[in-house]
């Protein structure tokens, strides 16, 4: 009989679902809006009628391997409690998992958003053929994810991973964390917007201050958009993107000299006009990348995967994620399957 | 009956051996000069017969478990080739493990010293009951080892662990690897005396100055024991190495949420001088750290094993090493010991 399971990617304004098979093929995908101002429990009871339905539909001829639910917060694996998430507010230490399993007598487990996203990318996309991979993932914010020997590395207190809060400019720009010059504040979507905004207020910028003027949702898409079309401006902040992310990824190569590293998120989007940048800044920032690097580092996946081979011989690839969005909610199904492996 | 193996340590100038009993006892210790200008054949021959000499004294009552030797340097630890070492000249591609297998018939590991002298820490010291902790080693230039589940962490090409180049300042003192303000530029003896050198060029920094003039080995020993006096151009140096330090760790607190961090090598001597800042930056700088110190961080080892139990609310913890000189010495003991646990 063949065997499914039922990944979850609870956001905080979408709440997506989707049935994949064993071999990572998908088989239905929904998505419905995550109404967190009616309270955590409104948002568990959506969820679980989507996923009985869903269930249901398949599992006639399929059984049911369990669930797997990501979510954009600290989350305590163990136990399926959420401990904290500032895009879900009210679900602070909300024992999630527990009232999930009881609802639907079936094996749920609770992950954490962006290590979801690694394994997702591990599993089926950039990262298909290694066992240890790190991802960066620029969004609105920048997370992170480590997969190590196959597994997510969560860490003692299930919270590595926090690439986004790595120290870039040690006097730099302030971070809500409390820290300065983080990572985020350099690689995120709402950090483009920004630099972009201090490009055109000190500068005047002009291509750009006209995007702002006109554009009601001037976006780091609009700004990748001028820097395509040339416009040095726009060009010069992602080339700083790509300087911060290289230096950033600079730090992980040579301290834990994986095989390969994801940039993943919606940012990633703008990979041709940041790319170059990292390259640059690796091969000058790590001895680890310079030994080790591909000769053309910006291949494409089908280009990297000739360096499959481990060993000391075998290549540092830095590279773009392949699924999209879709890497947390595959990340997510994968985890009732690596569960039932592990028993 | 008992059983021991012999730990070498490799150094440029010094060759110590050392018998351990599978408990972490010394059985007996030497210290021989490394005769490098004679070339890597005589290194290797003053070691095997250091350690046959060494081990005929003690077959009769115990059995030989085998050798592990910690060399500085990239090693294949497959194939127990040393690949380039800066500190052994002579050294390149040259495959001492085989040498030394060939000529005493026991089994012999080879692996870098950072990663041994982590071993060591992690076996007998600082970090006895962590299955997971990062060491970073302050001496000539600063190095780094990862111990994961127990084991040494290499990496995919055995380059592991090199924090001394994680940049901490992106436009700051060349390195000799290349990057700009590498870690090893703020944090190793030599950036001390570098850092003294400079304070007293640029503002006359007297009692620096004077020491400077009369003592011939001006060290960061010296201007250590200014600082303790109280001089504040001393004080200043340290002070920024344990900010330097402080941003790196919380890069690896964020990244990879360890149990323990250990600081190690000559310079740990001064922890009394950086250490405070240190602990300031990273209650600044990682969110992670931030939600996981402990009330008194620089509490002693016995206070910091209060916390040893991990999950959730596991403490971070950034001690100094407790094992000096000989952590490389117990850990490359430890190396066939564990080799043979695993047949």
């Amino acid at each position: 009989m063949n065997k499914f399971s039922i990944g979850v990617d609870l956001g905080g304004t979408n709440l997506r679902i989707a049935a994949v098979d064993e071999q990572g093929g998908l088989i239905e995908k929904v998505t419905l809006g995550t109404r967190i101002s009616l309270g955590p429990e409104y948002v568990i009871g959506d969820m679980c009628e989507a996923i009985q339905r869903m269930s249901e539909k398949y599992r006639n001829g399929a059984s049911l391997l369990g669930i797997g639910i990501g979510v954009p917060g600290i989350i305590d694996a163990q136990t399926g409690l959420v401990r904290e998430s500032p895009n879900l507010p009210g679900f602070v230490d909300y024992p999630a998992g527990a009232l999930i399993e009881q609802r639907l007598k079936t094996v749920v487990i609770l992950e954490n958003d962006a290590n979801v996203a690694a394994l997702g990318e591990k599993w089926l996309g950039a990262a298909k053929d290694y066992s240890d991979v790190a991802i960066l993932t620029l969004g609105t914010g920048v997370g992170g994810g480590v997969v190590l020997g196959g597994s997510i590395w969560r860490g003692t207190n299930g919270m590595a991973g926090e690439f986004g809060h790595t120290t870039v400019e040690p006097d730099g720009q302030p971070c809500g964390c409390g820290n300065r010059g983080c990572l985020e504040q350099y690689a995120s979507a709402t950090a483009v917007v920004r630099m972009a905004r201090e490009a055109i207020a000190s500068n005047g910028a002009s291509a750009l201050a006209r995007a702002a003027h006109s554009d009601p949702e001037f976006s780091a898409k609009s700004i990748y958009n001028l820097a395509m079309q040339g416009d040095e401006d726009a060009r010069r902040i992602f080339r700083y993107v790509g300087r911060c992310l290289g230096i950033v990824l600079s730090t992980l190569v040579n301290s834990l000299n994986l095989p390969i590293y994801v940039i993943g998120g919606g940012v990633a989007g703008a990979w041709e006009a940041f790319s170059p940048s990292i390259f640059e800044e690796l091969r000058r920032r790590s001895l680890v990348y310079a030994a080790t690097a591909p000769h053309d580092p910006s291949a494409t996946q089908e280009g990297a995967s000739a360096h499959v081979v481990a060993g000391p011989g075998h290549k540092t690839i830095v590279t773009r994620a392949l699924l999209g969005s879709d890497a947390g909610l595959f990340g997510a199904a994968r985890l009732p399957m690596i569960a039932k492996a592990r028993r």
